[in-house]
C-alpha cells in the first residue's frame, strides 16, 4: 500500500474516516456495475445481441440513481464534517469521478442503442475487429482506473492516464477503414455510422477514464494535471517520491 | 430579482458573500468568452475562413487555466469558509458549470479543427444551412443558461433546459440530409463526415447547456433534476412558488 494511502486515515476522526470510505466504496461500486456493463454493451454489438442490449438500455437507471444518491452524500460530508486539504480533496475528486463514471454509462446505452440499430439492419460487412479491440483497450482503462482510485496510486494513475493516447490511434485507424467501407459500397452508410458512432462512444469512455485518472492525482497529490503534459507530470511525481 | 436570489445574500458574512460573488463573476466572465469563441467557430465554418479557426484554436490555454483557476477558488472557499445548505450548493453548482463551460470549450475547439479541415478539402456541396441554424440555437442556448445563472432564476433555467429537445430535433434532421449527401457522392464522403463531426459537437454544447440550468435548478430550488422529467419539474417548482 502506498504511503499517501495511509495519510487519508490521520488526522480525521474514526466517524469521518468511516464515512469518506463508504462514500469511495459506493463509487467504487457504481464502477463496477459500469464497467460490468459496457463489457455488455460491447458484447451486443459484437455479437448483434439485440436482447442484451434492450436489458442495457433498460437498466439505465441505476446509474443515474446511484450517482444522485454519491453526489448527495459528499454534499452532506462537505457540510457536516467541513474537510480540509487531502479530505476535502478526496470527497471533491469523489464527486467529480462520478461524473465521470455516469458519462461512461451514457456512452455504454449509446453503444448499446446502435447494437439494437444494427442488429435491425442487418450485419455490417466488415465485421467488428476494430470495434472489439478498441472495446476491450477502453474497458481496461476503466478497470484500472478504479484501481487506481481504490488504491490511491498516482504514479499508476499517470500510465493509465498515457495509454488514452494508444487508445486515440486505434481511434483513428478504426475510423479510416469505415471511411473506406462507406466509399466503396455506399449503401452501407447508414450501418457503417452506426458503427462509427459506437467506436466515438468507446473513445469518449476512454477520455472519461483519463479523467477519472486525473481525479486520483488530484486527490493524492493535490496537483491539477488536466491540460497539462503527462510525461512531464510523471517525471514531477518520481521525482517527489 | 427573485426572491431566491435576495436568500444568498442572508446568513453569510460580508466577506464570505464578497468571495462568492467574485466566483461566480469569474465563471460567468469565463462563459462570456466561451460564448464568444462559439460564435466565432461556427462563423469559421460557414464563412471557411481558417485563420479565425487557428486562432480559436491557439487560444484553448486561456479557457483551461481560467477552469483550473476557478476551481482552485472554490475549493479554497469551501476549505476556508466552510459552507452549509445554500451557500454549499452555490460552490459546488459553480465547481459544475464550470466543468460544463470547459467542455463548451473543448467542443468549440473541435469545430475550429473542422473548419480548417473543411476549407483544405474544398467546398461542402451541402452549405451549411443546416449547421448555421443549429450553431444558433446552442449559442442561445448558451447565452441564456448563463443568464439563468447570473440571475439564480431557476424557472428561466427549466425552460432552455426543456429548449435542449428542439435542439436534439434539428440535429436529427441535420443528420439525415448529411447521410443523403453521402449517398448521393461517395467521393463527398470525408468532407461530409467533417461536417457531421461540427454537427455533433454542436449537439453537445446543448447538452452541457442544458446541464448548466440543471446546475442553477439545483443551486436556486436545492432539486436534483438530472434524468428527470423536465415538465413535471417545472410543474413542481411552479406550485412551489
Amino acid at each position: 500500500m502506498k504511503s499517501s494511502a495511509k495519510n487519508h486515515g490521520h488526522h480525521i476522526s474514526q466517524q469521518f474516516n468511516a464515512e469518506l470510505e463508504d462514500v469511495k466504496n459506493s463509487m467504487l461500486e457504481m464502477g463496477g456495475i459500469i464497467e460490468k456493463r459496457l463489457g455488455d454493451a460491447v458484447t451486443s454489438v459484437v455479437e448483434s445481441d439485440s436482447g442484451l442490449a434492450a436489458r442495457i438500455i433498460d437498466e439505465d437507471d441505476v446509474i443515474d440513481t446511484m450517482e444522485v444518491q454519491i453526489d448527495e452524500e459528499c454534499n452532506l460530508i462537505i457540510a457536516r464534517r467541513q474537510p480540509a486539504a487531502s479530505d476535502l480533496r478526496m470527497v471533491l475528486g469523489i464527486i467529480k469521478a462520478v461524473r465521470d463514471l455516469e458519462r461512461i454509462g451514457d456512452e455504454t446505452s449509446k453503444i448499446a442503442r446502435m447494437a439494437i440499430k444494427l442488429s435491425e439492419e442487418g450485419e455490417f460487412p466488415g465485421g467488428f475487429v476494430e470495434f472489439k479491440r478498441l472495446g476491450e483497450q477502453v474497458s481496461k482503462m476503466v478497470n484500472m482506473s478504479l484501481d487506481c482510485f481504490a488504491r490511491y496510486d498516482a504514479e499508476a494513475a499517470i500510465e493509465v492516464a498515457q495509454y488514452d493516447a494508444t487508445v486515440d490511434n486505434e481511434y483513428g485507424s478504426a475510423m479510416r477503414s469505415m471511411i473506406t467501407y462507406m466509399m466503396e459500397d455506399p449503401r452501407s452508410i447508414t450501418r457503417v455510422l452506426n458503427v462509427l458512432w459506437a467506436l466515438r462512444a468507446l473513445e469518449r469512455v476512454g477520455d472519461h477514464a483519463k479523467n477519472i485518472c486525473e481525479h486520483v492525482i488530484y486527490v493524492v497529490k493535490g496537483m491539477d494535471v488536466r491540460h497539462k503534459n503527462l510525461d512531464r507530470v510523471a517525471e514531477k511525481i518520481n521525482t517527489e517520491s
